[in-house]
């Protein structure tokens, strides 16, 4: 199960409350970072996300909302102390960016950075219980989406029922695979007596800030949750197209095409105050759509 | 006149809602922005605070508590359409770091940012009403203080009296100075007669971070409001001198021999939740200790 938690959703200007854009993607071992707009932290301290959990930062792009609360984030975890090792992806300049900044400040950090700069379309990390690729998307500057794919075995080991056949811990992990036991005396341990079945891998696609881009669709395809931004309302489409941003009836439109499970909704221009109109929107075009508000905390 | 407002007083980690180091200083003119750490745009917003109206900002050092929020509310500016000049100072690195991420972002701003590095000891501004000089403070990197004087001509024309006496508006800035005016006839018009007597010119001191260093004595004497920074009770002077802080007690010895009118004592530690003990060891030095308190306004 993949939790994913707001902590901004604004695009350019910070207004009414709202936050620049940052996401926190939770499974059960580590939480991913995805772009980390000024305030990030603070952020994360009012919805009570931990620092010392994330393990991979993702910046899409170097527009500031979508990262200038990063330098603060990554000094205030060595102020408290971190050791893990904290990867951050992202465009090649970023580095520099964080590099002369900690050099400014005569930082030595008590924790290591890998940084891994983005230069081509596929998989970029793979832990323990995730995988994440990441894909080039059409914005004014070189911009990336990011697609986290869930890894889960499709059974779990029922360890007492296991005990009971006396099937050794070694075998666990083809258990989990789904294979049957045999034991020594040639008798078929049937998978499913001594396994659960997993509910099915999530996957969770991140698009960043992108023009009306129908390429997208495959890229998407099926995901169970899919966040595309809406910068603006529909009205506005010639004024998205311009500044590469789409508007609600084109991120429904490809969460449609695509046939994902549910649209999630932000990036939303500091012009507009009240958010509704966006949901009534990209709902008349794809019905199982979720506004992106700070704070709150959606299960995929 | 003038006010000061404060958007943040924390140290180091923003913490308990306290937001990192940020004042801005407010004459009849002009806003001057002293330090900005993360959030100060928000934190300006929260606080009514008129962005457009900011004319300098002052950065004391670059330990991000006290300048990361800076890139960000450049990149505001000019998304608002600025169009009047930004004057920055500070250390000369900072220069760098905005070029390199104005660049990232392929941003070009709709006005002009002045940056002026601070290299030595003096008047660094000079505008209509106000006269800004620097100093340097004993931190862990390059570390700037500076001092704010109001300018004020000792008296202000009555024009409703002046024109009763017939004195051309050429001679006005000579009333402002004190002369009195003489008639073509050669009677003498008294300065008093025609002109009200203004309130003395203001000043205030800002000591940045900096450790117990009683070469400031000398340098912020008899200023009307001194803001001298209190990162630790005074239980912790051995930590607050490894880390180039001071204590309460210090900051208040500080104010006490150098006869200042007023204390502002700021930059606590995260350590600290209640910040009542501040209060009460600084005033146990310096009775007329106020609290920086985010959100508060006091006038100089």
């Amino acid at each position: 199960m993949l939790n994913i938690t707001i902590l901004g959703n604004n695009s350019a200007l910070p207004a009414f409350g709202r936050f620049p854009t940052s996401q926190v993607l939770q499974d059960q071992d580590n939480s991913f970072l995805i772009d980390c707009g000024e305030g990030t932290q603070m952020q994360m301290a009012r919805y009570k996300i931990k620092r010392s959990k994330i393990s991979h930062i993702f910046i899409s792009h170097l527009h500031g909302d979508h990262y200038f609360g990063l330098i603060g984030l990554i000094t205030s975890m060595g102020l408290l102390g971190r050791t893990q090792d904290l990867h951050i992806f992202g465009p090649a300049l970023l580095d520099d960016i964080i590099q002369i900044q900690l050099k400014s400040a005569d930082i030595l950090l008590p924790y290591p950075i890998y940084f891994h700069p983005l230069l081509e379309e596929g998989k970029v990390a793979d832990t323990n219980k995730m995988t994440v690729e990441t894909f080039k998307v059409d914005h004014r500057i070189e911009c990336w989406g990011f697609l986290f794919k869930e890894k889960k075995n499709p059974r779990t080991v029922d360890p007492e029922r296991a005990k009971a056949y006396e099937i050794p811990s070694s075998f666990y992990s083809q258990l989990h695979k789904g294979e049957d036991y045999i034991t020594k005396k040639g008798t078929i341990i049937p998978n499913e007596s001594v396994t659960i079945a997993n509910s099915a891998a999530k996957s969770y696609a991140y698009c960043a800030d992108t023009i009306f881009d129908t390429r997208l669709v495959e890229i998407v395809k099926g995901v169970d949750l899919l966040y595309h931004e809406t910068t603006y309302l529909k009205d506005m489409e010639q004024k998205a197209k311009d500044r590469y941003h789409c508007t609600t009836e084109q991120a429904a439109t490809i969460a449609k095409q695509a046939g994902v499970k549910q649209l999630m909704i932000g990036h939303f221009s500091s012009k507009y105050d009240n958010l509704d109109q966006f949901l009534i929107e990209a709902k008349a075009v794809f019905e199982n759509t979720i506004l992106a508000i700070d704070g709150s905390c959606y299960k995929i």
